[in-house]
């Protein structure tokens, strides 16, 4: 198919719907990708998603459903005939049911559970036991076991038997007596081996792994600093409990880097995207800093009235104020977005806050003296007083070095006591560096112009 | 191996070095991974990294070397001996070299290409006519073809033939006569077919493909939205001309992640991890930003000359000024994130422009609230009077709304005109809103407290 586009899809689908001609739907659906069929699902009314769901095959559908909110997997399921939702269910992995049963009300996940082969409960059961964060959370349980006594012969005859059933192949993982992980065995291995050699002489021993209770942030970290494609999961014993894929680990990596991201634009991270979130989600998730950063700024009034003298005698000090807040905010912002990424990346680490002390101190300077002597002539044209002129250029020299540091360190010293560096968001960051420089600009001002404080 | 630390290898290699007991060092660097050889490599003076690389299997050396800085890759090589240099290039991956080749001087790519087998220059040749961000740049041609008239038993074979060379082998890709792909079978299903059967009655027809010539952000954005390991590659004509990994995918995704940060915070992204980077990069890759939002910010200076008369009959007014450029920049660079974060994962496009308008309306209009009666109290008791207090109170309002309006809107303004949205940064964001809140701030203020502007 040429024009892979969920809009031109919905048009043909709607017409056939139109035309009522479910077989030719049916054969249309088979062509499209789950995520496809997904992208439709959302794009119309509940009587016409019913319809495509009953059409498509399980498997296809249940992987569609992965794509949607939880609550309208749970719509869905609940909505549709007993038998295509039992075939949809058996269908998906139990990873998804698990992810789908903790997300949505105890009553509803009771009326999906009834619909669950029995066989399938107790392991969703020990799924659910993790954490939807930790790396057991995000695991899967289809994967395919043998044991290292066993040739490579056996191992195909029981490929044959158990793979079709499961969606992570590329690996045979190789487990003793007790499921401890002793060895693992890529499928191109098993290809390229002869028949009768036995799996502990060409299995790899020495396996990369994550406890099923780590944090699924240091997942991603083995996986993409090892550039694995699968990551065993084992559990305080050493055995296996499951696997992580890397197209699982694309979605950690993109979601762990929104949070930063809302996180530095000093507001709490939304679990949904924006045009989702409720009003009174984004009120409550934003109202918070802005009330802590107006309380710490609230300060700099209590600095302006305590320099109340000198203002009113030079009232011209006023008119740069808020440039050099700006300046100081723009330098510390820069300063923290580098560093927070670099602790973000493991790229740096707290030990390095000497180094970058030094080095942020001598950038600084050299931005410092190019951006104060531009000051010097603004601010001597604007004010026609070289006194105020001289004030503002030596402030903005010691304001974007002062604010540079701040801006630099603080994310540092904050990952040394164990906090997200990503909360020392550009808007804090600003409002620390509000304060210092005015209190910077009064000093200069009643030393250079010889004024009271 | 219990413990996978890199100062703990480091520590062994070294003892075992001082032993000059090579033979267990041989053996120890079995047991280590590319990424951990690399990484130890990182830690080594050249001396013993030339020990290091000489004494590990080529296999493992090439994927540590990849690990390293395209300049150490490229000391190493030239300083190793004439054999291991050239066992490790010949067992690098092509797009590797490719790689390398491009970022170092000319003169050097010369030597290295002298090392390079005769076979594997045309392709590397062809893999580094891809700019390096392109779906062609980030390729492999590490993959396996077959025809589609073939039989299950004949790609088996041939698989055998070839498949230990491949570094790319879950999937099999099955092109026509003149290269086009025109079908794909997974290693599992070559598995579980009948050895009769042909390959055209059981390939997948319906292939996800990205243009060679595409963004790497593109190709990101497909495995991700497909839940693709492997994403083919190909060119205008539709042949097959190489294959994505998932684990590539994941680098890029970072690496576009941190971009995107970088600008957020108000500077040029960094191409070297910050403590890699030169004063002269930092410098420069700052200082334009500053400037540019300098002269922008310039505005507010000349804004309060113009209102320098109520100034000086309302000192009081000053106090403030600060707060509410802070309140409005922060809630400015709140909107603005939570935006540019759902324009970049696709969630929000330009024509959610109204809903989104609508939604900070509301939102805005409810925290302006909360926070203007917070201001009207603060603002009586540092200015005593409840004139200024209602100037306060009601400037805080509005410059929620309508920086929280500003801040949301921009980034999708400038989508529109084909810019970054991570271009409208806090610091941009922080000065627009300064402006307007001071215009907003004395205007109120000449209405209520009935002052001659």
């Amino acid at each position: 198919m040429e024009q892979r586009n969920i809009d031109f899809f919905k048009e043909t689908v709607e017409e056939m719907l139109e035309k009522q001609d479910l077989e030719a739907l049916r054969l249309y659906l088979e062509e499209l990708h789950p995520y496809e069929i997904g992208a439709l699902l959302d794009e119309l009314e509940e009587s016409k998603q019913l319809v495509i769901l009953s059409l498509t095959l399980p498997e296809a559908a249940a992987e569609a459903l992965e794509h949607l909110d939880f609550d309208d997997q749970y719509r869905l399921l609940d909505h549709l005939d007993e038998e295509s939702a039992s075939k949809i269910i058996a269908a998906m992995g139990r990873d998804a049911i698990a992810d789908l049963l903790m997300a949505i009300h105890p009553n509803k996940a009771q009326e999906i559970m009834a619909m669950i082969p029995r066989e399938y409960l107790e392991s969703i059961k020990f799924l659910m036991s993790y954490p939807e964060d930790s790396a057991g959370g995000i695991m899967s349980l289809d994967y395919i076991q043998a044991r290292q006594y066993w040739t490579i012969e056996r191992v195909i005859e029981h490929f044959r038997k158990v793979g079709r059933k499961q969606s992570v192949t590329n690996y045979i993982y190789i487990v003793d007596a007790v499921g401890k992980l002793v060895g693992v065995l890529s499928l191109k291995e098993l290809l390229l081996n002869e028949p009768k050699t036995k799996i502990e002489d060409v299995m790899h021993t020495n396996i990369i792994t994550v406890l099923a209770t780590a944090d699924q942030e240091e997942a991603a970290k083995l996986m993409s600093q090892y550039d694995l494609m699968i990551l065993p999961v084992v559990n305080e014993q050493g055995r296996l409990v499951g696997v992580i894929t890397a197209d699982d680990i694309m979605d950690v990596i993109e979601e762990e880097d929104t949070e930063d991201i809302h996180r530095l634009g000093g507001s709490q991270p939304l679990d949904l995207p924006y045009l989702e979130s409720t009003l009174t989600t984004l009120f409550s998730k934003r109202i918070g800093w802005l009330v802590v950063l107006f309380a710490t700024q609230a300060v700099t009034s209590n600095i302006l009235k305590h320099y109340e003298g000198v203002l009113s005698s030079v009232v011209a000090l006023t008119f740069f104020m808020p440039l050099l807040a700006g300046v100081g905010g723009n330098s510390g912002t820069q300063a923290s977005s580098l560093i927070i990424r670099g602790l973000a990346l493991g790229e740096i680490t707290v030990q390095d806050i000497a180094v970058i002390l030094f080095k942020e101190l001598r950038v600084s300077a050299l931005i410092g003296i190019v951006m104060g002597t531009i000051g010097y002539f603004f601010a001597w044209t604007v004010s026609g007083s070289t006194g105020v002129a001289a004030v503002v250029a030596v402030t903005v020299t010691v304001v974007l070095i002062v604010s540079s540091t701040i801006g630099a360190i603080l994310p540092i010293v904050g990952r040394a006591f164990r906090l997200d560096p990503a909360v020392f968001s550009a808007p804090l960051i600003t409002t620390v560096v509000d304060i210092t420089s005015l209190m910077v600009y009064f000093n200069i001002a009643i030393k250079l112009l010889k004024l009271g404080g």
